[in-house]
């Protein structure tokens, strides 16, 4: 028998004699809440300097109440759309390595557009897997298992879009959630309206790749998704409190995603507010999801768990600003004052709201302003619970932990560096989306474009709507960005775009002078 | 920051690159089809050594099928009731060390009668965990996630019935199985009928404890609750063959346990071969579950997987016996040639039909006449899956890999011991029902009794229906049973009752002469 050499895993939490399994675990239970699609400015919370109109647009008062708890990072990124984002989060990966660079749905199906003077790479349209054997995908290593194995609860609520359809990583379970509410494969959902059946025929055969599974008891009862999804997640926590454990929630809502249904919890304040009907049913999706986040802030309380409980608020790409039949408005202003949206590697499409609640540790109402990308969550949240994951060597990850960062005064160092490849075409155009690279070192962004060879440099805390393209007048710091933009993405053996004329790859950022 | 140090876990199975992740795992599949409360006589198969009048009552083609490819164990050994043997399966830890030794349902609520006379043992109520924080359990680990980990995608489907109700160990997904189909803290079943939706009412409202849970799509269409199991296994298995991973079905039918329901799909048969209504009900049971087996064994003939599959088919106690509600003809006698049923330490409440199809390995239509016991199937997958569970050394695993033992000719050395301990009162009387402690060593069986002090001897090749008690013209053998028992229990820190009277434990077998 040629038996596998398995280095087998030992949870220090886990306990050998019955007497020892009632020693007791006082990790903190985490709370990642992570918003989907939404905007830095979408929340009635100032995240930018001073206050600005959206912010006095969107009412998210628990939002502000969890601001008012713990820090508010004003400079947290992600990926410009979902799926690089989501990849990031379970894999600790950048999106440059894991190279699921657009949207996955359909198992060996790409999502790209096409364009006839560009071939696009052969991107990882499967997403990423914790087992090998399925092509086009990255093989990582799920936090959430490491989580689970060091004996933490593991509960996934929500979208989860890490693995394509009919692989092994469509669903949840198989990155280490023990419970799994409502996700799979999908990036979207097919309706909110329990009307509809979330997307399900008076049969309940799902009428959509993206119908909501798993909510059948909801079914034509007048319940939002957002609201279903609360309620489940509750029951779960109910569950959770019981186990003697910690645990860790991933509360992924599918909110504020399309379609842009109306919350009729929210929608006609909002009507009342003056706001149209579409910018109405878009704040309704957002107070919907905020109500939501009280309502788990609540349970916690209610508990008497506040104390040791760490809440941390996230959104995985901008708010959507390509979609006139969405939202009201001119294109690519919604996000304002940052410039464009979803999709672009401008700030509009990547700068998220983010909130760390963590008593004893974060400071109430303070701010933070250090960037920190989306892979810098893996990290951070095996350290929040104790979980020394630096064991793993062979297994890269590219985030660093936030959590030094929490102490006071504490700040990045200035060479840090936050990388976006995106060299695909996604379904909406804009500035700065598609086939783009991007640097972010310090005060400067670099923005590269594959198929032009253009370039633009902003200063973001000097420029945060990036109206000023320094390129030419810094040419140094352009030629510096370029180098480091270059080495980086060729040191994870990034995928760059063709042309179609010469049958060869777009230049690197470092080979354009 | 206290940094926990856990070492982590790399399945040698995973790669790191995106080209190797394309990386084949040829490891077999491998499918436990558990029965619950199937007696060894329960079948057409004949496992005894000659064709009983139990084998020509039940029609079993399929597992005669199976026998016909593997090979058929003969003297496959469980506890004598589900809960010990559920949590020494899954943990491979014996029954007198995990100290689950009657069944479990409620936490913190004992399941035991009392008798006057007798104070029974605080015993691990609560069941088996893999996480400490729950008192009255067993922190172990589970096999299925030493399988999830190394690289197999892991599917439940039927019963759990590892830790009591609100317990961590309720669910089959803390175990490490990816999908759980129907699988929650309940033995049993409240029925096998979707007319009663299996156990709910109306609206949906469990109506008892052990409502099988997870079928909503099938109440109210006629699917007995076997074939509803057989057809979501069925479909999970449809995804399993999408992922290039190796997959481990566990598939614990609720069947046969009461209540005995009729089968509408077999009943009648039985009624025209002259059953009585109760006995063809139980038959029908039988019947159904191996039409189950049936489907599988097609699904993988038609999936062309035959040849690197395994199934392995097992029951988890004797045959219940002693309950005249729900079987015709004199109490335990139901599982003639064996003597007693479900409960008892006698052959009838712990001798179970195994059978082993491992094309390659195992002889079509061999028999194996080797001891084994419930706890070595934890060892013998994991050798089957070529998990080198062993480096974890500091979990006790008592069980020992049948896997050596399918090569021809190999037989169990003759110190091999099996240990039963079942200090507790069950629902039921009869003979060596309650209150025993029991060793298998070579031809012989002891069985000790705490409350009486009272032992018998018994010859098991010689005397398969334990006729002869050999205790006073053994005593040598008597003698140095006990003493091998009673060490044995004290090894693995075994509980035992008290008098009342005195309030002093009841002897170990070795303190009685």
């Amino acid at each position: 028998m040629n038996l596998r050499s398995i280095p087998l895993f030992f949870p220090a939490a886990m306990a050998l004699t019955a007497t020892a399994a009632t020693e007791e675990d006082t990790r903190p239970d985490i709370i990642l809440f992570m918003i989907d699609d939404m905007g830095w400015q979408d929340t009635s919370v100032p995240f930018a300097d001073s206050v600005t109109a959206n912010n006095l647009k969107y009412h998210t008062p628990n939002m502000e109440r969890l601001a008012a708890k713990g820090v508010k990072f004003t400079q947290a990124y992600a990926c410009a759309i979902s799926s690089p984002s989501r990849c990031s989060l379970i894999t600790g990966a950048n999106n440059a390595r894991h190279r699921v660079t657009n949207w996955t749905m359909e198992r060996d199906k790409s999502t790209d557009l096409t364009r006839d003077d560009i071939i696009l790479p052969q991107w990882n349209v499967n997403g990423v897997q914790q087992v090998p054997g399925t092509p086009n995908s990255y093989v990582g290593r799920s936090f959430v298992d490491l989580l689970r194995q060091s004996g933490y609860h593991t509960i996934h609520c929500g979208k989860a879009h890490f693995g394509a359809k009919d692989t092994p990583g469509e669903a949840p379970e198989h990155w280490g959630f023990e419970v799994n509410i409502a996700g799979h494969a999908a990036g979207g959902l097919a309706t909110y309206l329990s009307e509809l059946n979330y997307g399900h025929d008076k049969d309940g055969n799902p009428t959509a790749l993206n119908s909501v599974p798993g909510l059948e008891k909801y079914w034509g009862t007048d319940t939002f998704v957002t609201e279903a999804l609360t309620q489940e997640a509750i029951k779960a926590l109910d569950k959770a409190a019981r186990y003697n454990q910690p645990y860790f929630l991933y509360f992924a809502h599918y909110a504020v995603h399309t379609p842009i249904d109306r919350d009729p919890r929210f929608y006609q304040s909002y009507i009342d507010e003056g706001l149209s009907p579409k910018e109405a049913a878009y704040a309704s999706l957002v107070a919907g999801m905020d109500k939501s986040l009280g309502d788990i802030m609540d349970w916690v309380e209610k508990k008497g768990r506040s104390e040791n409980t760490i809440i941390i608020f996230m959104s995985d790409n901008g708010g959507l600003a390509t979609q006139p039949e969405w939202r009201d408005g001119p294109v690519n202003t919604q996000n304002a004052p940052l410039r464009s949206g979803k999709g672009s590697l401008l700030e509009g499409g990547v700068r998220e709201p983010m909130i760390v609640s963590w008593p004893g540790v974060t400071k109430p109402g303070d701010v933070n302003r250090n960037y920190v990308m989306i892979e810098d969550f893996y990290p951070s949240i095996l350290e929040m619970a104790q979980v020394d994951w630096k064991a793993e060597k062979d297994k890269p990850v590219d985030g660093i932990s936030f959590v030094p960062l929490l102490k006071e005064g504490a700040s990045t160092p200035e060479d840090r560096e936050l990388i976006w490849n995106y060299p695909n075409i996604w379904g909406n155009n804009g500035p700065a989306i598609n086939l783009c690279a991007s640097i972010r070192r310090g005060p400067w962004k670099l923005i590269y474009h594959y198929d032009t060879g253009g370039k633009e440099l902003y200063n973001i805390p000097d420029d945060i709507g990036e109206k000023h393209n320094l390129a030419s007048s810094e040419p140094k710091t352009v030629e510096f960005l370029s180098r480091r933009l270059g080495e980086r993405l060729r040191a994870m053996d990034a995928q760059r775009p063709s042309f179609s004329a010469t049958g060869k790859p777009c230049p690197w950022p470092d080979e354009i002078k």
